[in-house]
């Protein structure tokens, strides 16, 4: 069975078929090889939560497809939340990583409160609707600079609780272990796999 | 920390408060307990995953609380997945369980494919939104009459896979080892485990 994933970013692709292993029993796609004509989903809802929904529910029924969508970000406690649901556009519509992190760290120039965590919502749907949603998050603190160049997005200016580099010093081996990204996709590996199992049809 | 059953069921909420356990760390309570005022919410969206999270992120939004909110309902093949999120009112509003398992019988005459499933979708929900959306379910044939009485619902017709008797016909112990509701709330409960890890707020 095929198991689209909702996105056009091949990188991203590739991860969550790593993570979610050969032995699923599913044949994982992305949206490019599945359907050219897709216009792009909006990310409107103003919740991670709803932007993957959202995705997973479309795709899943214009495809037939059963469709897996993530949406995630960043959330500091002393900017109540922010840059959260806006994490890709913070400052503002087609500016780079490097001017969302420098927006950030500038707001963050007088904060003794660095804490922060990375959040990724995972939903599930098939051609019915929704099936599942899942989340998984990493908590840590803001860098007061940038710092390491793997990775992406806030990579470079977030320190995982309990380690002395930010993600963008660590390798992708050890940051897939602790991700936010990675949490939210063991889980969605079960619900997976209860789904397979769901289908099994029982002898008449 | 309190949580709220979207149910004024007090039996759905003693059971759904047994299986949760009490180690979870939660308080479980219902919604009569909480908020006597709260107008009952209409199960109207026309999937079982609508309602689930229609109730869940409503009660969670009135009240503050974090909430747990369930709908489930049979499912028969022949029938196209009738009665499904129409279960409690197949034989119309304000009808007996009976009438509705002679209504279900009746339409099953002439059937030799007996299949059906029970499912059950659960929601969590805080006064931020929806949390996350799990589900569990049983599979199994349709009765040629109604035995047993324990239970309720369908439970007199339905006869679970790998067993000779109704739902209705097992203990409720028996009944609960297998039942969509237990199998659905065992994944809630590593949810709301989940769910309380990622309160703990971190040393500034």
């Amino acid at each position: 069975m095929k198991l689209v994933i909702a996105s056009r970013n091949s990188k991203k692709v590739e991860e969550i078929s790593r993570i979610l292993g050969k032995r699923l029993g599913v044949e994982v796609c992305s949206l490019v090889e599945v359907d050219e004509s897709l216009p792009e989903i909006e990310e409107d809802t103003d919740t991670f939560q709803g932007n993957a929904v959202k995705k997973a529910v479309i795709v899943a029924a214009k495809t037939g497809l059963l469709c897996l969508a993530d949406d995630s970000g960043l959330e500091v406690f002393a900017l109540g939340g922010k840059p959260g649901v806006y994490s890709a556009r913070f400052a503002g519509e087609h500016k780079s990583d490097k001017d969302n992190n420098r927006k950030l760290l500038e707001l963050m120039l007088n904060k003794s409160d660095r804490r922060a965590r990375f959040v990724c919502y995972i939903a599930l749907a098939d051609r019915d609707g929704l099936v599942g949603l899942v989340s998984g998050q990493v908590k840590g603190r803001i860098a007061f600079r940038p710092k390491g160049k793997n990775g992406f997005g806030y990579d470079p200016v977030f320190v995982p609780y309990g380690y002395d580099k930010t993600f963008a010093q660590l390798s992708s081996g050890e940051k897939d272990k602790i991700s936010h990204r990675r949490r939210a996709l063991v889980k969605a590996r079960r619900m997976i796999k209860d789904y397979l199992v769901s289908l099994d049809s029982l002898p008449l």
